[in-house]
């Protein structure tokens, strides 16, 4: 039996995480409109806390379990935004995080993590079980797992970015997310068509990670191998099993773009809308720019949904 | 005789200017805090329509010209943002902008401020006066000259960047904006004093372009060689004739930054804030980043004055 997940459930996540979570503005520009042929309304987690949505997910979830629970922590593995939005949660609840990351993850990211009072644990990616390390860890401490996407609660709490983005522009003709393991893009999807069940959904893969594209077309999940992206977010080899039923019932299509157009829209949101975007937030915003959208599409709501970037990563583009 | 400014103009701006100008957002983050060691609120005129926020003065000037004399067109001599402002504005009202602009002035402002329809004279900076040319075209139209700083219109049209910082936030100990010709800190002190006497109000001048610092020691205007900065918007060689009395009135400092300073707050706003500023607009982040406040001031606004720069530029940093 699938676990329940309706709109219900992203309206509660709305007053729940408003204390750690920030409503984000909601940016358009004329000259980014003339670019796409269409009305753009960019919806900017970038400047979320902890620099993505993640917070969103993270937040619903560790503010949902019991205080008995919470009490002997929380556990999860990621080498991204999910770790630092689950290290900021759980230090704003004062319980304990222990985040179980690959021992070659960038200092930066161990760094952020660690500033929010996390435990790291690092693991050899050829060798180790991240889910084994995590596994233990949860037997040995009573710790409550925080998953990335698959969730009904993650997901809940990652659909208030579309909630949001439509309390201020409820008469979109679609609205548009990245898809990696799918919670964004499940929860913005299942409260867009609770809003509106004409709104059209899209999601945006790198063409090289197109796990979620090829899954659709097929029926069922499909794994591809480790996709090797810019959009280090997006390299989930395949959609969740519960944010899949959720695609395929609410959304229209998967819209592909290509590295190069993944970096040209960051250096174009850098440029004209002063936003740093990381390539993983900047696919929705690459596919409405590279004209993906079907022509019947006249005005899109953009989560750009993260703004982590290397410095040193950006003066390459 | 002095042209009359008071606050009561800034007021009378803030209405009329709010068809072509954006409020823009206030930022804050729990991290640049920590940094700085005091609260820090930031106005956010990169946002701004054109990236600046020349839009508000250039518009309140405009948008007072009588009916008759309007339709003869404006003229403007810039190379930056306030060029871009007033083809703007005139585009916006239906009127023609003539910008005498140096013909080495950078490819992408000429095509920036062509964009919005102005016609650009170029001329020689060594061999040509621009006021000659300014006032040429003036003579032979009846064009409306818009003037980039020292003009009552233009000083209370940018005071209403710190009209609205204040509006939502008023207890601020203090506030900063970079100083170029002076007029962005006349507008705002004198709006800023008048809603509150207690407001301790700073200027920021890189130190390589201390003509304001210096005027201000100096009891009268001192004019300095062409400031070689990276902050390319405050190279004017001395403050306004009519900017500079206000200052003299209003402000308790100029605060001064390196260079150095400068490039590294650009960078840190970027990495932290996922703000693109250009060098101009961070020198008021920079003083306050890099403790040049007094100690009794633990709350400031930080006019973030725009985010016009080029990446070959941004990526040196």
């Amino acid at each position: 039996m699938q676990p329940h997940f309706s709109a219900v459930m992203v309206r509660d996540a709305e007053a729940r995480i408003a204390p750690l979570a920030r409503r984000t503005p909601v940016f358009s520009s004329t000259s980014i409109n003339q670019v796409a042929g269409v009305e753009v309304h960019f919806k900017c987690e970038n400047l979320q806390r902890g620099g993505a949505f993640k917070i969103r997910g993270a937040s619903n979830l560790i503010l949902s379990i019991p205080e008995e629970d919470l009490s002997r922590g929380v556990v999860a593995f990621s080498s991204g935004n999910h770790a630092q939005a689950v290290a900021m949660a759980a230090k704003h609840l004062g319980t304990h995080a222990t985040i179980v990351m690959p021992e070659d993850a960038p200092q930066g990211k161990l760094k952020a993590t660690r500033t929010h009072g996390a435990t790291i644990i690092t693991y050899n990616r050829l060798r180790e079980s991240r889910e084994d390390i995590a596994a233990q860890i949860m037997k040995q401490t009573g710790a409550t797992l925080v998953p990335p996407f698959d969730h009904p609660l993650v997901m809940a709490g990652q659909g208030t970015a579309a909630l949001e983005l439509l309390e201020v522009f409820p008469h979109l003709d679609a609205i548009i997310a990245p898809v990696g393991g799918g919670g964004l893009l499940a929860g913005c999807a299942t409260i867009a068509k609770a809003l509106d069940p004409d709104i059209q959904v899209f999601g945006a893969e790198p063409e090289r990670a197109n796990d979620t594209y090829l899954s659709l077309r097929a029926g069922h999940r499909v794994e591809i191998s480790t996709p090797d992206t810019i959009a280090d977010g997006l390299r989930s080899p395949q959609p969740g099993a519960l944010t899949f039923p959720v695609l395929q019932r609410y959304i229209e299509n998967v819209l592909l773009v290509s590295e190069d157009e993944i970096r040209a829209t960051v250096k174009l949101l850098l440029m004209r809308m002063k936003l740093l975007v990381e390539p993983s937030g900047a696919v929705g915003a690459a596919a409405v720019l590279h004209h993906k959208l079907p022509a019947n599409v006249r005005s899109i709501g953009v989560i750009l949904s993260g703004g982590n970037l290397d410095f040193e990563d950006l003066i390459t583009y």
